[in-house]
């Protein structure tokens, strides 16, 4: 690997910075942040990628740079990409604005791409150098990487529940377990997912909105916000056009396993999974749902839809909201998890960040998941 | 109220500091701290009360002075005692040794000896001022002023349990909940408490030795540390002398509702409450708690006796301790509340502290309970 000097790191620092404009808007494009440096060390032009069809990263600090850009390094969070898609390449860019050096921090993803951007920088005699911040660079896309190496979502379990793990009093009644802080952060997750996902039993319990409030001005963002995808597993086709959800702007994917016999509107879309087990397959639905571009997934489920994500092993984080609340035994619980009868098979998980939200507390955890190699997963 | 200086809250502080070294000795009695400050700010005597039956804090401090006492300030954290017990007043010691002013943190709590102390400094010509972090005194011996004037321990639950709210699999699998650093901490909340409290169901299942296993060293004490009395409900007699906890050193008390027809060693001693129900009643035994002198009562209980205390509003103070893991609904829940149905019967607590140990988290809350005056509880 290529040694990396104090000025490089803080190019790429302010790179990753820019690409995070992107967090509400690109998908199922990654973000993307570039930074041109001139021979003095002078920031001479920046860009991100702010939407999808939008231009990339690089043509905007191209754009902001102009004649700078010649013999200057550009700084960008992932290899420029060589294909002609929506828009030309940016290595062709790079070249065509005379560059004398790209560093990338990671290379594309995807493996049928991956190198070819640099290859084309190479052929033109551009010095080029990878894999400064890294790791910052995958975390800020782990969507994006998750979905083109192994064909599926990251997937993100949210929870919220007292503190003994409940959910619900044993009549139904939950509301309020949470206060508005955690409330807020809730919606300030479903603007960042590409998708949000539920059961019908929550539908037919709750028959909640499940769409994303916050406006473009409390996003920080221009234009008009994205609604994730809703995605409901409907096994039994229990719906109906009449729950809320069906109303509101943004699209829906009903998961069934024969069409549903009702008329929904056109907003809704019905994949069926096909095999022959009475319920949808979770992990044949991430598989499709990672060929529809879905990059992050936020599950938003009740304790039988959560629990059979983390028994199939789907669920890459967790995040529990935890109420400062006891409501015993009685009350209904958090995961159903039938298979779990020994200890050592309980999910361990890896806290990454404890903080309060108001009154509450908001755990984040990587699941772990022993005895599985990464491309099992 | 009397206005207090800086250095008047500074030698407060260290006087408080002092007091805290009798945190694994001094039960029954208070902690108690003593500085005594001559007329140019000199630090002339420091004192703690120790162990029951020992010196209390004015006398080591009043020692250390020796005749630097005359004309000096003497900080004390809580009012010092009128009345001839295992030692000379200490209010009379400090007339004896001439001191001109003594400034005492809180009164003593009992309402049959509370403000004698002072009244006697007075008498004697002695300048008295009271009220110096007065909150944080009480703090420190909260124990000591629940016992004394609402006649029942504080009462500290600990609870410890996978973020799911489980303690163990449905086939009673439960070792190794939480990870070492927990399991530590735990044994310094035994060495802090009075006395510790389980039913027979903890016994019987995991056969417990329930004592504290810290030596003098790495509790910072000088002789042999304390062993919390053992408090076990046993309603219906089902225990046995031959449990492990009943061969180790250290008083066990036994609550139940008729003698044990055992014969056991002379260490346990077997209390019976008086009514006609068929169970010990928790509020009974805590007044009779209160009346041997326990202090701090540490519950390490299971499901049943843990939500039973929380049902009988007895819990001052939850400590759990979470384990990063989640181990599914089927697996048994932390506190069982049959009285609970609707939310607003939760029982609400009030986060004081969160931080890690080892990989577990421990939280440490105040219980709230509303539509309660603190002379009903």
């Amino acid at each position: 690997m290529a040694e990396f000097s104090r000025q490089d790191h803080q190019m790429m620092a302010l790179a990753l910075k820019l690409a995070g404009q992107g967090r509400y808007t690109v998908s199922p494009n990654p973000m993307v942040g570039c930074v041109i440096v001139d021979h003095q060390g002078n920031i001479v032009g920046r860009g991100a990628h702010q939407r999808a069809g939008e231009p990339h990263a690089e043509v905007y600090a191209l754009r902001e740079a102009a004649d700078k850009a010649r013999g200057a390094i550009a700084y960008v969070t992932l290899e420029p990409c060589s294909h002609y898609g929506r828009t030309p390449p940016c290595a062709q860019a790079l070249i065509d604005a005379g560059v004398s050096k790209v560093v990338a921090a990671v290379p594309d993803p995807n493996p049928q791409v991956a190198g070819q951007g640099l290859a084309m920088l190479q052929k033109a005699g551009i010095n080029t150098a990878v894999g400064l911040m890294r790791e910052q660079a995958k975390a800020l896309n782990r969507g994006f990487f998750c979905r083109t190496q192994h064909g599926r979502p990251f997937v993100t379990l949210k929870l919220a529940a007292s503190l003994d793990g409940k959910t619900a009093m044993a009549n139904g009644h939950s509301q309020w377990i949470t206060g508005e802080a955690a409330r807020l952060d809730v919606q300030r997750h479903r603007a960042k997912s590409c998708a949000l996902l539920t059961g019908s039993g929550t539908v037919l319990i709750d028959d909640p909105s499940l769409n994303m409030r916050l406006s473009a001005a409390e996003l920080g963002i221009e234009g008009v916000p994205r609604q994730p995808l809703r995605i409901i597993v409907d096994s039994k086709n229990q719906l109906t056009p009449g729950h809320r959800l069906f109303s509101l702007e943004g699209d829906i994917l009903l998961a069934n396993k024969r069409p549903s016999p009702h008329m929904y509107p056109r907003n809704v879309y019905q994949w069926q999974c096909q095999d022959k087990k009475p319920r949808v397959s979770l992990p044949a639905l991430m598989v499709h749902l990672a060929q529809r571009g879905i990059n992050n997934l936020w599950v938003e489920a009740g304790a039988a839809l959560a629990g059979a994500m983390l028994e199939h092993k789907l669920v890459d984080e967790l995040v529990l909201y935890q109420a400062p609340k006891l409501m015993g035994d009685k009350a209904k619980g958090m995961a159903l998890m039938p298979s779990l009868s020994h200890m050592d098979q309980a999910t361990n998980l890896n806290l990454l960040d404890v903080r309060m939200l108001g009154d509450d507390i908001k755990l984040t955890a990587r699941v772990c998941y022993q005895n599985l190699t990464t491309q099992q997963r």
